[in-house]
């Protein structure tokens, strides 16, 4: 269970006015349902992975289609989330995976989950609207994990958040892309789970593409994997070439472990 | 003092994986120091007033220089605050002051002070960065109230957050401007106090070209005012026109109620 040690760091800090405002609590509206189970090949920004879909029922008292009304006319939301996994711990600086891991920036310079108070902010496509029982949103390009808690959805105003000449220091773009390849195995078994999840491919292709490594691996015959949906993704990567081995069932209850943890499992 | 009544209410909910996650806390990093003491005034979005500007001291334990070691490197920067005057309270449906201030929106279709768990998000210009003592953040284009609470500050990422192209409804722009001009009395006040406050003209035409009058008023003999920083803005709209009428230093301890509660003030 997520413990946020941090959140009560702050006491009851005084105003320069005098008065006081105590830490306070925030309660999930919903909770996001999405491809991924793993932090690892989880894309670092929304939107790089256009077919990775969210869905989120809004949690009672939110879950009333009046608390939606006209948000139809809008074609992206900001959400508002909590870093759920990252056990409430902070630190002052931090190493981006865009600086190769291994130099250190500041939190606040950061998009980081290990950062005070653990919000975390993600601009994702809007696809559907169901209010036919509650509320059902369903996003695309999420790079959340699945059951990430959802604090808040706020529509998102270009004429105000659009900025596309300010200046983003050491990201200023997308990652370098990889080419994706499937092996002749890893063919057959995307046509069997196709017919679960028609996107499949695309997907696997946009979440490999951004080269999920750790900045530190580089080992041309590990073999990587990571959890998409039920199935267990297993690639290697050569050259500038991702090539998925094997796409597997995975069986009930059996949990596979992060793959940076197990090296060279089909060696 | 605010109480966020709404943020209890989601009480332990249950994950669809079994395990659930309470409602959590989180403590402010920093108090905003603003021009802007009442909600009438205030930008109805950041950077439409580009001299409105913020300061923000980090409370301990994040002020620390290494906590914002890099942050230079970005133009604007997110803040996500606390609407720390909305009571605690939120509604499914709010009035958009946009839309004339009588036809109703869902809270999540909007961006109400009104919504559950009272989280706000606001796009700044990060002018300066100080940590000769702690640290001490200024920021452009504010359009929060003095004191509000900060619990976080992030990077603008133009490459994923900018999308001028996105759909946004009804909110399509900024505001219609009024034209505004300043009376003889409140040119020679204007004088008087642009030794302490040297942008108090650009601020004040910033302010009121985006007519902050409620959406219902209409009546050219009242006077409407506001607070600037610890000055008494008085004011009144005649055709497209806004006229400074008077720029009052207010005696300490001297509290003027917001002015749309003082119709007429000057006749």
């Amino acid at each position: 269970m997520y413990r946020p040690s941090s959140c009560s760091a702050g006491g009851l800090p005084a105003l320069s006015n005098g008065w006081s405002v105590p830490d306070f609590r925030c309660s999930p509206i919903g909770y996001l349902a999405t491809p991924f189970h793993d932090r690892f090949g989880i894309p670092r920004q929304p939107r790089l992975a256009p077919h990775a879909h969210g869905q989120l029922r809004l949690l009672r008292p939110y879950d009333r289609a009046e608390a939606v009304r006209g948000l139809e006319a809008f074609s992206h939301v900001w959400l508002s989330f909590v870093f759920h996994r990252s056990a409430g711990s902070w630190s002052p600086t931090v190493r981006p995976p865009r600086l190769g891991g291994n130099q250190r920036v500041g939190v606040f310079a950061s998009r980081s989950p290990f950062r005070p108070n653990l919000l975390g902010l993600s601009l994702v496509e809007l696809l559907a609207i169901d209010t036919s029982v509650g509320v059902l949103l369903t996003f695309g390009g999420v790079d959340l994990l699945d059951g990430t808690p959802i604090l808040d959805i706020k529509p998102y105003l270009p004429f105000v958040e659009s900025e596309p000449a300010a200046r983003s220091g050491f990201v200023d773009g997308p990652p370098p892309q990889l080419a994706v390849d499937f092996s002749p195995l890893a063919q057959t078994q995307l046509h069997r789970h196709e017919s679960r999840w028609p996107d499949l491919a695309a997907l696997i292709r946009e979440v490999l593409a951004q080269d999920p490594r750790p900045a530190y691996a580089s080992d041309e015959r590990r073999c990587y994997g990571f959890r998409l949906y039920d199935l267990e993704i297993r690639w290697r990567c050569i050259g500038g070439q991702a090539i998925v081995e094997q796409i597997a069932g995975r069986k009930n209850g059996h949990q596979v472990p992060c793959v940076s943890a197990w090296p060279g499992l089909l060696r």
